[in-house]
């Protein structure tokens, strides 16, 4: 039997997705149907998902959970009036940091996506500009103004990264490949020695390189395991011996990779993150 | 006085920082500061952010807030035993649906990310490659495996939503730029006829692009008041005349366009969003 799961939220979502989520993988035997009502902002709209709850608890015989973000108490008290289960952070919360804080909240949706953020909205896009056009080191102009330059062999992850740390937190970040030409010894290239502590590598398992470049170029030399291991081997021999900062992406998602480097350059965070 | 607040989490903290933002923008007249403690995965390094807060606490004569999404109960109990106060949904929540499940839960670290998740990854890695090599025009071929094809000016906010909904979504989005070439009369560029049904267009106040634009561009044409107020006339006719959904991304942040077209366009969210 699948227990159906609404993740609701008067904004995008995502906050409630994110909790539910993580939530529901501490339940792994069990089966579970997810569905996302984003911006429900006005009670007719939560007239409308109660309705499409209770459907869905008459047809399963059993109450869904309701992973909520509704900032609005009137909008969540309609939502807590439908047959399922509410587990809303804002609802167990609220009144603890009122009581804490010792002010009343002002219970108003958006601010943090508000007028007032578009000073970083500028900056990201600032940002992801930047990352675009210093793709795959397509230009090296500017790199003094690299928040941090990452480096790697050819599909380790570098460009993506990139933009997840340009779009997420408004980071300048560049990306240089290094290529099987600057692995013949193991020293910095020559146009990346100026900015040392800005550089971070990128380096993966050579079986999975070997795979993600055989889905690209499948048979090639490029692809081949040996020469994978080759590059890895050298590539890490290199951030080694330079004393660059590095890490192991194989087994990360895009966000984890990003935000393991704002760690460990110790950045601050700038930006909000929705 | 100034409220310190940590965010802490065993992962990447992008939860914890963003239910612990939403609940504060609920009390904008208490000044927060805020820092991210994120990976807190370890005994030892729990007491060292409990060493942390409670050099604030003491500092501060008031307990900090803490917003936490940490999965393990004794790395969580760890915390809990620090000078802050502890918001943790997970805390809040997991023995409700302990109860409701009727089924301990499995307090294990990461799911949400492991190796199975490999193939996500991968469909975003492609997605992301997909907006690259279609950003901006560069070329209309695959736009019949397109999920979504973004329109719209110049500066109108096209290239960042379709990188957010490829590495959020993994979603194929390309985008085409409207040109006043375009623009002479109402009718849709003959290359986006084939696919009408995965256009979606954007939308700006004309003042906001010419900001945007004066700051790409000062005193050109291009950047114009009047030229900005032209453009956006005639290109909100065109969606119409066409029937072209679209929104006015004026005043809204990266997020929120990209979940708002996702959710016009009435897919189904692809991936896990961390």
């Amino acid at each position: 039997m699948r227990r159906s799961v609404f993740l609701i939220s008067d904004r995008t979502g995502i906050t409630a997705e994110a909790v539910g989520r993580s939530l529901l993988t501490q339940f792994e035997h069990v089966d579970f149907m997810l569905r996302t009502l984003p911006f429900i902002d006005t009670p007719e709209k939560a007239d409308a998902a109660v309705a499409q709850i209770d459907a869905i608890a008459e047809r399963d015989g059993l109450r869904p959970l309701l992973f909520s973000t509704l900032i609005d108490p009137d909008i969540r008290k309609i939502v807590s009036r439908s047959k399922g289960l509410l587990l809303d952070p804002f609802d167990a919360f609220i009144g603890i940091l009122e009581t804490e804080l010792q002010t009343p909240s002002t219970h108003t949706i958006g601010r943090s996506h508000g007028m007032g953020n578009e000073a970083s909205y500028k900056e990201r896009i600032d940002a992801v500009n930047y990352a675009l056009s210093h793709d795959d080191g397509a230009t090296t102009d500017h790199y003094t103004s690299a928040d941090v330059i990452l480096v790697g062999v050819s599909r380790s992850g570098k460009t993506p990264t990139c933009l997840y740390l340009a779009l997420q937190f408004g980071l300048h970040a560049a990306n240089y490949p290094i290529t099987e030409d600057d692995l013949v010894d193991t020293n910095l290239p020559k146009v990346l020695q100026p900015h040392r502590q800005h550089l971070f590598g990128l380096t993966i398992e050579p079986r999975r390189l070997h795979q993600i470049r055989t889905e690209r170029r499948p048979d090639s030399r490029y692809a081949d395991l040996r020469q994978c291991e080759r590059e890895i081997h050298a590539v890490e021999a290199m951030y080694r011996r330079e004393r660059i900062p590095y890490l192991d992406a194989s087994h990360m998602s895009v966000e984890e990779i990003g935000t393991t480097i704002l760690h460990r350059i110790g950045r601050e965070r700038r930006l909000r993150s929705g």
